[in-house]
């Protein structure tokens, strides 16, 4: 663990006040960083959740909090539609920023989000948290040092069940704040990052099947939080609305060097809460993880036993030792993946811009995840392969 | 288990000398058929397995097998480019026949192969054994019986290693005798299969991308056991052989009724010894099962906890708890497979003739494979959707 | 599998009617060995099941069964008490014996029958059949070759919930035909065995406890079947009976060598159908498995990632890949452990006498664990450890 | 998560410099609690590690820490020996204190301890962690709620492998500062109050094993850290020890309300990282939990299928849900339960006294887990069971 005192005190200031807000504020305080105060929609929702968290500042708005020179940095966890600009107006503000995923809902607008950041020296980074469950960096350690020689082949997928019923409401089933895709930019994104950073290989083309199971929805008016939405109470209002966003799709992925993958994506899986999977097979061997049992790294050999890996940071590669923070058996869960991704971004913010090679995922590679979700849905809608068109001005 | 007083000494021969012969032979014994005799390749080959099985005849050609009026069924366990023209001389001879599968090399001669299956009158049945591990016959019934909604969304695959290293040899690597497909039509037709089993829907148009990511082998002169391949001498002599058949397989499916789906298939990742999985989304609750651990089913609930029920004849449904044959917590392998199916195949040989609705895949569902591997051939050449062609005459 | 040839034809006879033989008919069939008959209480009995499994003779009695001097062997599957006199009766007439476990319901008994054995020169075999999951040889082989070091700590134990229920009844539950303890006895019997088995060393002091958890049981009038006791008819007479035998147990071993361990026993854990596990810790590493997912053997280390091993022969030690029939992933489950136990004694039966080192569990073998349990009954009874009473005349 | 808002910002001191001090000082940062300094065996080592975590104050003595008024509470991490006398210390110093695990090395110490925090009226803890993994006080709940009827039998335990080695060394291994008993002391005590906390029931007589499977060890002069002892320089300088403490132990265990139980202890089972596992039969169901995998609850059932919980607050007892923090899915690890038992502490601090049943285990819970385990000693040393000695004045 340890290490945190060269960060202790930061200042930081959370845009949003979503469940997300909840998750950054605990994380952010693991490593001793002063969460300053949070901005919402209303300055009384602000309050309420800076009152409940005991946070000293409720800010009466975005730009209020952006423009506080007390803080160091600002976490941006607010919608979708809204990430981006939020995001800019941070960093023209001075501020470093962390903003949730996806980085927006177009590549234009994450596009300019990236040439922003870079020219302004300021540390960018999207919270693409399952990097830093201990074992995938583990993984992406040990395909880095050939240890299991050439990746070739990705399946796996990210399946969840909290929007399965046409009473489920939420705002991501709202275009405008989503943006077109739902599923897949929810949480096919994290899938595609995550299998990006561990093979080390960007997808190049896909193709895609997109699925709409729940063809109409109750609209409850009024705001629903994430995971919430089947607890709305009965006697709210609400409407029917036809769907036409992806409840689920079916991937079919090439990468750079040969590798070629397939993934699946679900949010009407009933009983899988929450269960990304990935199983990397290369030249010499496989690795295998599963999020609801991150304690085990599971690697395939063809002529002698399988392993079943502890979170052992004795046995680990280099780079999965780093982001350990407790003992092998100690399970580290969902939240310890904001504390190492934090860790590694306040560093930088400790050393007052970004290092060469950033140590987190950064703007750059939220806006490739955009462009790989958006040769998703141009697939999709022309039932045929699409490139990932990296060579967009 | 019981009942098998009604098969007892019927008398059966088998064509084919591999592993798929014993295995056969094994599974009819425990129901008390008498297994008469085998033909091979050679003369000697068919005496040297009858010799090692303890079985009375090696016949001196699969011709004098097929012609030998003892028999009432003769069972066909030779490589894929002789399955269709085997199972049509031993019908033309008025024998009841199991084909392994996939039944045919081509959808052509799979279709004609039909076609006399059922003038002939005679029990027709192809090996797609793994619907008889107990509870897939148990998932099958709770979608028939509605338990759980309508079917939506299949997913899962079938990997291997066997075919890792490019020193790894067998027949199947040589497209005249495999056909031109190899990891789908090996491995992949069994999921296809059962998928279709399970669901009670057929694939109706597939995506697909095939990968050959071992580009060359070497090719030992002489012939290679399935799952042998790397335990072949080295002092045999090889040659070098440009390979094109798929490796590995990634399809996007979609079925009857709006079932949409995807599958992986690999006989190149390493560790997976052969694992085939699979997870159904119905709209009120999910299934899954894997081969390696048959003795569970996983029930996915939106609103309960998720079950993982154990092979229990007393709590599966009625088509499960038929293919059962021990107590629960008796795990039922991958060779009570095979028994559970001839179980049921030869219910019908008793009978004299096919039920109505027979209990076990034949002739026509082998042919409906094929066709839907020529649809992934098609699309995978094409690269782009391809229909199931069942209307070709 | 293969090298059934030496033994295919042998004839053989089943002492006892219930669900044991129909298992034991099944895996000699496999074997191509010819299972000509059956015994049982009744004649009317006998005849149901051997018409039921399609035997050719259903033999009055017993005695009648044993002095068929066309049968090279007999197999008694009746209720324990009755075991010590069948087999002793089948020795005196000259018929290799295979009996069930435990071999009897005192040691006096078992003592008096392994003599008789042993100056028979026949072939003789008491069922402990869980040796025979692959994975158990394979991990006695670890054991003799030393890969793990010294055997130091066993711990597991064997529960089931069959007779969970006041309802629940089978004749184990009655004294006098099932013995003194009862899951000790029938369960608990396998596990000490098989630890045993893999650990190479002997049980020597025993410290128990036993549990009565369901004080009286409503005893239905007539026989009911093993794992068929809550399937009675509801209007069966039933009588209120007191219990006084071990619905669970634990107990705390000493064995040979310093090896320390502890299991429990239990049938009447509820959701537990029939799930054995062993950990063994040695010196330098461990080892465990668990019947319900038999496919794998989990090798712990201290300084490197566990291992999850199949069950693969290329992989196996020489013990294991010399039971393992089938690929690795292709899952053996209970059956076939009985396939493998029945192998081993056939090769023997052929040879006409037991080898100097038999690959099975001998009536001497059985002996031992009925001294086992003897010391379990006497600690617990005293409160006190008590030593395995080996020197007993 | 949320409501942190009423104890944030209330001061804490730390007492213990090693691993344990920087798993409290971020799971009260978590709550926003804040930490306000360290004090070690020197003011050097206190200054190290209040830099290293970025804490503002290293105290020059525990006395220094324990006086310092602005101190709302205190906690103790330093080893065994000298816990009673420091939670002592802070106790009359007027602070709040929760303690590590064991409260002390002799139960007289440890009444002592009870009758002092009793006069005090202040909040005391012990930290006995685990029982805050969510699906531990799930299934507390579900035994108080009577869901699976009366708790009737409760196995498992808790394996380790981090002293399997002889040259591994910590200071728990030394008896003056670990006290007489150690596996036991160290992680038993951890089974031991979650078995009596889920079931409900106090541990009232037991039956132990005690052994030393490594009976001499090389002592490297100087501190050693937990979990770190196989990491020590080779260049350190050793001593040869002869071992007394107990490795590892079986203990047979008689319960309040006729449960009855057994548990096995390790910290020399190779592989075995941190794995702790209970079962719990009761009369109409089971409950099992893994350490190692704490998402998921395994609860038994006769005639159902058993099921496989997730960590889903909308499905759980209140008991549960009260602790959980993040959705279904989400794993809640090690460090997280830290963070559960500290909001269920600080909310009594935050009221100025314990609640009249306090929802956190106190220092009444950690002196019965001493009297356990000095039963346990009692018993292995005569060879025979022993009574928990509560009416010990």
């Amino acid at each position: 663990m340890g290490e945190t005192g060269s960060v202790a005190g930061t200042r930081v200031g959370i845009v949003g006040t979503g469940w997300m807000a909840e998750t950054h504020t605990e994380a952010l305080r693991r490593l001793g960083i002063d969460v300053a105060g949070v901005a919402g929609r209303t300055p009384e929702r602000a309050r309420e959740v800076a009152d409940r968290l005991g946070l000293a500042t409720a800010y009466d708005s975005v730009e209020a909090l952006v423009k506080d020179d007390s803080l160091a940095a600002v976490h941006v966890t607010s919608p979708n539609d809204v990430h981006a600009a939020q995001a800019a107006a941070a960093l023209r503000a001075g501020r470093h920023v962390v903003c949730e995923k996806p980085l927006g809902v177009s590549a234009a607008e994450t596009a300019a989000l990236v040439r922003l950041a870079a020219d302004s020296g300021l540390v960018n980074a999207v919270c693409f948290n399952l990097r830093f469950s201990p074992h995938n960096h583990n993984a992406a350690g040990m395909v880095r040092d050939g240890t299991l020689g050439e990746p070739r082949y990705v399946t796996g997928g990210y399946h969840q069940d909290w929007l399965l019923e046409e009473t489920d409401w939420n705002w991501r089933l709202v275009a405008e704040r989503q943006g077109n895709l739902r599923a897949v930019a929810d949480i096919g994104s994290h899938w595609l990052d995550l299998v990006g950073f561990v093979t080390g290989r960007r997808v190049v083309e896909v193709m895609a099947d997109l699925h709409t199971f729940v063809p109409e929805r109750n609209h409850p008016l009024g705001e629903v939080g994430t995971f919430a939405g089947h607890a709305v109470a009965d006697d709210v209002e609400r409407v029917r609305e036809r769907m036409t966003s992806d409840d689920a799709a079916g991937i079919l992925l090439r990468l750079e060097g040969g590798v070629r993958g397939l993934c699946s994506v679900s949010q009407v899986s009933a009983g899988r809460k929450n269960r990304l999977t990935w199983e990397l097979n290369c030249a010499r061997g496989s690795l295998s993880w599963t999020s609801e049992e991150p304690e085990y790294l599971w690697v395939g050999h063809r002529d002698r036993p399988n392993e079943t890996a502890n979170k052992d940071p004795a046995q680990m590669t280099r780079l999965g030792a780093a982001v350990t923070g407790y003992p092998a058996g100690h399970v580290e869960g969902y939240p310890d993946t904001f504390r190492g991704l934090f860790a590694a971004v306040y560093a930088d913010v400790a050393a007052g811009r970004p290092a060469a090679t950033p140590a987190y995922p950064t703007f750059a590679d939220g806006h490739d995840v955009v462009l790989v979700c958006e040769a998703v849905a141009e697939s999709a809608q022309s039932r045929s392969w699409a490139p990932v068109r990296r060579d967009t001005p």
